[in-house]
Formats: structure tokens, sequence, C-alpha cells
């Protein structure tokens, strides 16, 4: 029998699942923390819904249900929209974070799964900057918290780029692929991009200089956004573009996270998705040399599809995966807050178990032996499982009421009563 | 298009969500304090692995994924037994805690879904009795620490039953049938039992008698044993079946949760799974009408199915659906640990954001207005999504560094420096 994973997912281990419960149980304080609730969904939905608008890379990559009209989800956006679109009712701004798996049947690669895990954060309901400024915000407190130092957000607009190609003569039928090709440069350097303006997008010599020349602009936020204000003039879309941006950068500045923060306008920033309608940000951090860890964006048109009224939303998504593997990178071994209880004969075992519970009570997490073993056997079980403690019962301790009890970190033991072990072990 | 989830599939909106989180962060919780470690596998497997020993009725109920041989999983077992069985050094026992959506296309109902949670814990690799004793302890240290306060713990054993059915004369091609039959007596009565004991088993009226004296052996568990003792004397498995369970209640008898919760022996246990082999048994609670809210039993033989050497497994599963519909029915509504800090001119927006991230950095969950409105609305919103607190801030506030905190709770305002309205919400 194969006993493997299907392709492309992955088993989490004790230890492995046991840093990823802490980095969700902070992305859950953080968001809670700037006023977000969580909502969740089922795995799969229609597939109207899932291919409303996911641009046709996307659809090619949802996993079917069989002998029905579903298909898995492969983000957390699209769900959220349909149960907005669905309820009328829900007080606006509608503040929602998601943690769990979605699905695409992608090719794996190092880093890249089939099945994943997304915890994003979104405002429904306003179109103030103010709401951009917040989930950038939130996503970079939780890289904060997790212990992140260097972080850089870069930001671009939707609107500015159609103004950018449109400036720069592109015909209608080839923006699309225009910006497809623009959203690799960092993967595949400028000439490559180059290489693609001109074959896949069909573009000339020209409007490639033209664009190639917008993405170059250098500088500070502030002249940078006037030099493309300038070569964009007159046309409406990108100077409310430009304004945008101008208020994600003012109000961000507000935050006490954006000390940690530098914040780059970046107009070669495309994001794959085809939803995004106005500003678009990506998070990177200095650390481990994986990109980009969170990315969203305005998508005022999306919520709209599914047949609500016209409703503005923004977002943020971590990218957990790539979030936990610079984080391994940086773990040692740790013990774990754990007592090994052992009973040096099995006549102590009930003695054993009363220390066990003792410890529970405090909170503290505590085990018996489960297979009655001798006591080289449970120390060598209790190592293996990293337990941080253990704690000897045998005939004097059961007549005392008192622990032998071992501090692996310290490697001090000590015997002492019960009541005694249990604040040592709170410390 | 068509808004609806998936049939048999619900969304969560938030306030059911946060209940629902905080039901999962206890189950977390006493699970870690009794040394279980998480472990996370994939929502999909091999078909092959799925269906090596659920059972036909199970096996219609998966959902296969289309264009490949893979089914979503309709338990948290089945790929713990996998993981186990591919990881031949993985320290004994292996002590694991799992909590997950699990999909079955099922007939929906009240209370029963297509897509369901279900929290598990297990101890593989040990035969003792002390196992089956933990696990129990575990499940019900979750219940209470939940606020249920009656329940009911009820105990039988596979090789008992075996047992009765063989000194009760069925054959042994209709054993099977009979179980499933039995299973059912609290759901359809003793009579409806009898005829299915009849037709679909095909028993004759001495072997149905037999069996229905069995079930309506009467009186304290001592008593029970002893009296099914005589009856399948001489039985192997029937008298391991009866030490097993002696062995249990003996244990289970030792630990604290075990005053809050009656032992029952029930001859008419069978629960459904085909893979238990020992001691099976379900948590009641007497809140709320819902009958049995966890269940679990051994099953030594299911992960050598896997290709590993026989490796004796017991757990237990929290029915959390079942949990929450109970805990729903007696919560009130209650208000948010949240500040809605609210500038009652757009001029103080920028000192409202400073008051935000005060409350923020000190761990209170605060979010400012998002939408530009006026002072009524902004109270009107606060009201709507439940913040227990709002912050008005205008000149006066501004000025003097201060903010007027309103506590919808007592009903309470007052004018207070920032750092003093902190410390009011945190309490």
């Amino acid at each position: 029998m194969n006993l493997q994973t299907p392709r492309g997912t992955r088993d989490f281990m004790p230890q492995e699942m046991e840093m990823r419960e802490k980095v969700f149980a902070t992305v859950r304080k953080v968001y809670e923390r700037y006023g977000f609730r969580p909502l969740e969904t089922p795995a799969f939905e229609e597939m109207e819904i899932l291919t409303a608008k996911c641009g046709e890379d996307v659809e090619k990559q949802i996993y079917k249900i069989g002998e029905s009209s579903y298909g898995l989800r492969f983000d957390l956006t699209v769900p959220m929209a349909r149960v907005v679109a669905s309820d009328a009712s829900l007080p606006k701004p509608f503040k929602r974070y998601a943690i769990g798996r979605v699905w695409r049947r992608d090719e794996p690669q190092k880093g890249r799964f089939r099945e994943f895990w997304q915890a994003d954060v979104d405002v429904v309901g306003s179109a103030g900057m103010l709401c951009d400024a917040e989930v950038i915000a939130a996503a970079c407190d939780v890289l904060s918290e997790l212990g992140f130092k260097g972080f850089e957000v870069r930001l671009n607009n939707r609107k500015l780029l159609d103004a950018m190609v449109e400036k720069a003569g592109v015909a209608k039928g080839k923006t699309g692929a225009a910006f497809r090709a623009l959203d690799k440069i960092e993967k595949i350097g400028e000439e490559a991009v180059k290489e693609e303006l001109k074959g896949k997008a069909g573009l000339g010599e020209k409007e490639i200089a033209a664009i190639m020349g917008f993405t170059k602009i250098s500088g500070e936020n502030g002249g940078k956004l006037e030099e493309i204000g300038k070569a964009v003039k007159g046309n409406a879309r990108g100077e409310e573009g430009i304004a945008e941006l101008k208020g994600i950068i003012e109000l961000f500045g507000k935050y006490d996270v954006a000390k940690k923060c530098k914040l780059v306008v970046d107009f070669a920033l495309v994001r794959g998705l085809d939803y995004y309608t106005g500003p678009i940000f990506e998070v990177k951090v200095s650390e481990g040399g994986v990109g980009s860890v969170a990315g969203g964006g305005r998508y005022d048109e999306l919520i709209q599809l599914y047949g609500a009224p016209p409703t503005p939303a923004t977002g943020i998504s971590l990218g957990i995966e790539r979030i936990l593997e610079v984080m391994k990178g940086a773990k040692k071994d740790e013990k774990r807050r754990l007592v090994a209880v052992i009973a040096v004969k099995p006549e102590f075992r009930d003695y054993a178990l009363k220390v066990v519970q003792e410890f529970r009570k405090a909170g503290i997490p505590a085990e018996p032996d489960l297979m009655e073993r001798n006591l080289r056997k449970q120390l060598e079980y209790a190592n293996s499982t990293g337990a941080g403690f253990v704690a000897v019962v045998g005939e004097k301790e059961m007549k005392a009421g008192t622990a032998t009890l071992r501090d692996f970190a310290s490697g001090k033991e000590e015997t002492v009563a019960i009541s005694d072990a249990v604040k040592k072990v709170k410390g």
C-alpha cells in the first residue's frame, strides 16, 4: 500500500505542528486586536462561485469533487465574497479574518504545495484608504510579533498601472498580457520581461521602452509619485491611483509598526489575481531570503459579481508556509513544557497518577508511563518526546508526599513536596 | 448564481465562530495538559488508505476527488494510522491529538452535516488499560472545562460482545448484522431491534432472546460484570473483555474527574465502526438532550493493516458539533472585549488612531471608524458588532490627552487619561 501523502500535500508531525499552532495563535491574536472577527466557510464551493473571477490559470488548478458541481476552494477571499453577497444585513464595514487550508493543483516545487494554509484579513464595505492602511499594519504587526525584524512593504495601484500602459500606447486587448509579463520582473529579470512584452504580449519597441521607463523611476516615494504623476497627467484613473497611494502612505505613517517597516512604491508590482482594482501591496522580510510573505490589495468589484450592490473591499493574506519556512530555519530544538512522571516500580503507579493530576490541575502538561516500563526506558522515552522535566517517584517519595524533580534544561535535580514541584515547573 | 453553501455544509458567522474557537482552544489546552501533541494530515488521502477498514456504509459516503485516486478523509483516525505505519521511528506510545474537518456524503439531518469537525485524542503503541482510562479522562476533563455538569460514560467491550453472540448461538456470518441491529437500540427501541435481528440479521427466536437477555442485565457495574461473566464463562475472549472493563473501571476511579462522572457498563453498546477490537466507550451529557458527545474505543488491529507490525491503539473523539449545539442553546448574547474608538469629527481621526493603538498595545482589541461616519452612525455600528466599550474623542479629549470611555455593560461613562482608559478596559 502506498503510504505517502498525495502529491504536494504534507503531514505535520508534532514538533512542527506545535510551531504552526503558535504562529496561528499569534495571527489570531493580532487580527483580533485590530477588531477583526473569524469567519469560516466550507472547504468546497459551487464551481460557478469559484470560477467567477479567478482567471484561467487558477481555474485549471481547482480540484473538482467527483459526481458534483463542487470544487475545493483555492483561496479564502472568494468564499468570503459569497458570504457577504448572500447576507445584505451584515453591518458594514464587515471585518473578518480567516485562517485555513486552500488547494491548488499546481506543479509542486520548493516551498509551493497543493494543499497550503492562508491567513487573511479583509475590510468589506468601505472605500477609505484607512482600511488599506489597517490591513497592511495588521500584517506587519503579525510579522513583528513573530520576531521578524526587517520588513518592507511594496505598494502599487492597479488604476495607475492601467494609466501607465495606456500612456505607453498599449492597445486595450494587450494590457492583460503586458501585466502578466511585468509581474515576473523579479523572478525572471528585466531582459526576459522585455522579451515577453514583445513576444507573448505583442508590444512594439516604443511601448516596451515606455513601460520599462516607468518601472525604473527611482528615489523616495514622494519623488517617484511626482514623476509618475507628470507621466500620466490628465488620465483620471491614473491620478486617482496616485492619490490613493499618497493616502495610504500618509495614514500608514501614523502606525507605530510603520517605524519597523520600509514603505516602497514599486511601479513594477502587479500581483497575479485578476480581481484587484486599486492599491496592491506585498510585504517582504529580509530574513531567510524567501521574498514576499504577505500580499493583497483592493478589490472593489469582486463582491458585486455575486449579485451584491457595489461593495468596496480590501485585504491582505499572509503566506503562512513561507513564514514558517523562515522560522523553522531560525529555530533550535527546545524542551517542551511537559513533566514525565516516572514510577520506579509498578507498585507506585497509583501515586504517580496522583502526582500527574496535581501538575495537570495547575495547567502543566504531565503524563504517566502508559507501558509499564522500567526506569531507564521511561527516561529514554521522556527524552525522545522532548519532556522538559521528569518527576521520579518511589517508596521514599510516596511516603513523604514528594517527587524527585529533574529539570533537563538546568540539569538540577531535587526531591520536593508535590506542591513545590508544581511551583518550580510553573516558574 | 446560487449563493448557498453545498448541501450539508455551513458558513460560521463571527459570533458563532468565536464560540467555536473558544471550544477548540479548550480542547487543545486540556489535551496538551495530558501530554498529547498535535498532528495534522492532508484533507484527502489515497482511496485505498481510506477504504482499508471503514466498512461499506462509510465507503459509500466518501467524497472522491475528480481525476485522481484521492478521497476526502471521513475521520482523523485512518490518516493517523497511515502516519504511524509509515514511520517506524516514532517513539511509542505515540500520543497525538487532532482537531479538524472531515467529510461524509451522508443524508444531512438535524445536527448531522456532510462537513463536520472532529477532535480526537489517541494513544498508539500500548495495550494497557491505563491508556483507555487516560483518553476517557481527557474527554471528560474537556467537557468539565466547557462547563458541563452531568455526564455519563458508557462502557462495553467488543471481545465481550463477540462472546455474547457466540454464547447466544449466532452463526459467524451473522454477527456483523446482529451488531448493527443492536447498535440502534437507543434510536429505534427494543422491539424494532428484535425485528431487525429476525429480519435483516436472520436470527432465530432463541438467539434473539439470549442476546436481548444479556442487554437487560441491570444493577451496579460490579454485579453486571459478574453476571455476564457467568454467562460467557469458558469463553477466553469474553473473559479477557471482562478483565479489560474491570481494569478501566479501577483505573478511571483514580482520576479526579471521575467524581463528576457516572461510569456505566452497557452490554448493548456496539459503536458503528468496524475497526474496534476491545473496550468501546461513549460519553453523554445530561444537558441539551443530544445524547452522546464523545465516543471511541480500542483498535489494536487497524494500524497493522497499513503494513506496520502489530500496534495496539486506543482513542476517543469529541463530537464538536453536538457539544456546540448544547452550548449555543445555553449561551446568552455577550458584549465583546472590543473598544470602538469614535472621533466626533473627521479632524480628530489622527488622535483616534493614536488612542486605538494604545489599546492594541495593551492587547485589547480596538478599532477606528473606517467609513468617516458621524457620531450617531459610529455608535450604531459599535452596537451592531457587539463592542463592549466606546471611547469617544473630540477637541476636549485631544487637548487633554483623554478619552470618554463608555462601558456598555454597566452604562458608566467617564472622561479619563488614555492610560486609565486602558486600565479600566483591562479590568
